[in-house]
């Protein structure tokens, strides 16, 4: 049922959208400009950038020339230190931590190879102490700190911020991750499914002109994020993005892992190593849930491939023909504009994969006059930690109209 | 770019808002649960409420005891005739007209085939001369239509009102339908893709509780409108929904039409009409592109499954198997947990499809413990044409919270 316009909340959405507008500019941008962009008064605009440089999250920069005529105008700069977010990104091989500044700017990052023998508690906690000597190494101060994000494979109750049984973590189930990061960081903290945090550190890392994209993330596992009209988008129960199943080749063989024919069978690390081992184009007899395993064979291979040797490129080129394949799908079903891809795996194959993939995807489009954007992260490798930290920069600093309506 | 939000635009929001709470309650509603449901001070809601009336959009109607102590209430409820909109869906075989009224029930209904023979431009006259009929059959007053909405198949640009080269329309290119149409009716029109127009129609048809579903189409071809978080998702061009290349079966055969084990291939009305004739089910020699004769043999195979024609029954069965695969694609792509199926096509096989579909779909499910409904349009055949003048009424009447931005 919609609900009426809430008066009170105007001023603290105002401050949110002018906020947001000196955060956008990376060099500053001057009240008669914010004036342009936002629609707001100028004595509103006035009075709203003296309460944030009272508050200390912005700061007056230098003072430019911008017309011939008419005086020069103080740039006023968001400061970067005002605010800051840590974000975690729970992945079966590696956990990845980092510290953005409210500027977006990481300022620290660790990594370190998710302990395996353990039982989820001793993860946890193996999150909570870097989180402690992050904070410590950074010097940054902890009353600055919004939250704590955290990625993590689905499925997941994000509500609650439970792990609910994920597929590839062994032994984790209905893992109470909110609850006990917080008690033991003392940090606000959010859980949001990898794929959704990667869409969102996405949208951070570069500004504008992204409204519709799919974030397609290849890592220990394949998912996908949509963002859609500038909104990320998250499903029914905060689990959007299941697209490993997608059968993308119904000549496939077998491989033992995921479904036959599948996009996961097409392009997952461990589906590369096996088709390496079938055409005897690795030695390596490693077993395809050996995830540190997998992934030395995949820098192997991939080593190869960009020395020239034509059948690690042979590898390359196949999963890019399954890929392109789901994205395929994915771009008709969804009506998007930009393919933009990402993740552990797709930092090893990017320039090959981005060589083939345009041409593979493009005829298989049912809307045929379409401009399909097709490429990498511009967050990079650690994009779904950095997106982790982004979500709670999100939360707390995004203006949302529809808290412009009563709750 | 954020905007500032918009002081003088609050009071008509807070109108639409009322406007849309008397609309949904369909037995009438009292000031005081308008309070309730709104947000809004009884200040506001006595004022608004008294715009209302002087406007004619409401009428008060009975006074209604609801509580034992406390005086009667007068509900005010929705004078259904006050506003109206009209809605057209293009079907490749069926043109489907209806004129609804602002309580979103159907007044007047009109039905004709498509004409095949005349080029786009007496297509246009012949929806332009039914829409006058049906005005003056139905004695509604002109000047309470808002206006005439289109569904038409894609692809479309929805902006400049277009429809670009559907592949069904044979010899319709760049059909200029929104200008010609107003030019001939003298009224406001919108067009838009059909699995939209589809997925809107259903949202109106049922309030409340449907915040995340796909609608899928089948008719002469088969496509899926999406709303998620209680929006209609729309795409980068407004051409959401492609879904009929979707590989569903790796093994079938080539029926000589759509992609080989594709979703299209699998439950298109032709689709079933190919397997009827190699399976020797029908001794109809229809060509697969004679959407009339499609239509006739289809009515035959579906009265002999329905009297108990085992071979008549697995050629929907088989077709369900097809269709399951590709909406567990969408399930577990968008995380959705209601399918809604719809078209001229399902209203023939939807009782067998309904009783097999569900346990075809759900052990394709990633997220399994979804609670995920299965079930038919709520809105009926005309779904299409209900959901195009549904359209015109949600373009004039429904609250956005973004109007509370500056423009």
């Amino acid at each position: 049922m919609a609900r009426g316009a809430n008066l009170t909340r105007l001023g603290g959405f105002n401050q949110t959208v002018l906020f947001d507008a000196i955060r956008r500019s990376h060099d500053g941008i001057s009240r008669v400009e914010l004036v342009t962009v936002t629609g707001l008064t100028a004595q509103t605009v006035s009075n709203i950038v003296r309460r944030l440089l009272d508050e200390g999250l912005v700061v007056e920069g230098d003072r430019v020339q911008t017309s011939a005529r008419g005086k020069p105008r103080t740039l006023v700069q968001v400061q970067p230190s005002a605010r800051h977010a840590i974000g975690v990104h729970i992945d079966p091989a590696t956990l990845t931590f980092v510290l953005i500044d409210v500027a977006g700017q990481v300022r620290h990052y660790a990594r370190q190879s998710t302990p395996r023998a353990q039982p989820p508690e001793g993860v946890v906690t193996v999150i909570a102490d870097q989180v402690e000597r992050m904070l410590e190494a950074s010097g940054v101060d902890r009353s600055t700190v919004l939250g704590l994000g955290v990625a993590a494979p689905g499925p997941l109750d994000v509500l609650e911020g439970l792990l609910l049984r994920p597929p590839q973590l062994v032994g984790w189930e209905r893992v109470r991750l909110r609850a006990e990061l917080h008690a033991r960081s003392g940090l606000h903290v959010l859980v949001d499914k990898d794929v959704t945090a990667a869409a969102t550190g996405e949208q951070w890392a570069r500004d504008g002109a992204r409204r519709n994209f799919v974030f397609c993330y290849l890592g220990s596992g394949v998912g996908a994020g949509v963002v859609m009209n500038d909104e990320v988008l998250r499903g029914a129960t905060n689990n959007i993005g299941e697209i490993g199943n997608i059968l993308v080749d119904g000549d496939a063989a077998d491989l033992g892992i995921a479904r036959r024919g599948s996009l996961a069978a097409a392009c997952l690390p461990q589906a590369l190593v096996i088709q390496a081992q079938r055409r005897g184009v690795t030695t390596s007899t490693v077993s395809s849930d050996d995830f540190v395993g997998v992934d030395e064979v995949i820098t192997d291979l991939c080593h190869r491939a960009y020395g020239g040797d034509p059948d690690c490129l042979r590898l390359i080129d196949d999963a890019a023909v399954g890929l392109a394949a789901g994205l395929a799908v994915l771009v008709n079903l969804l009506d998007l504009d930009r393919v933009v891809l990402g993740g552990p795996l797709w930092s090893r194959i990017s320039s090959r994969m981005l060589e083939v993939l345009p041409a593979l995807i493009r005829p298989q489009l049912v809307v045929a006059s379409r401009d399909l954007t097709v490429e990498g992260s511009a967050a990079g490798e650690h994009v779904a930690a950095q997106g982790a930290a982004a979500l709670v920069l999100d939360h707390f600093l995004s203006p949302r109209p529809s808290v412009l309506v009563m709750e």
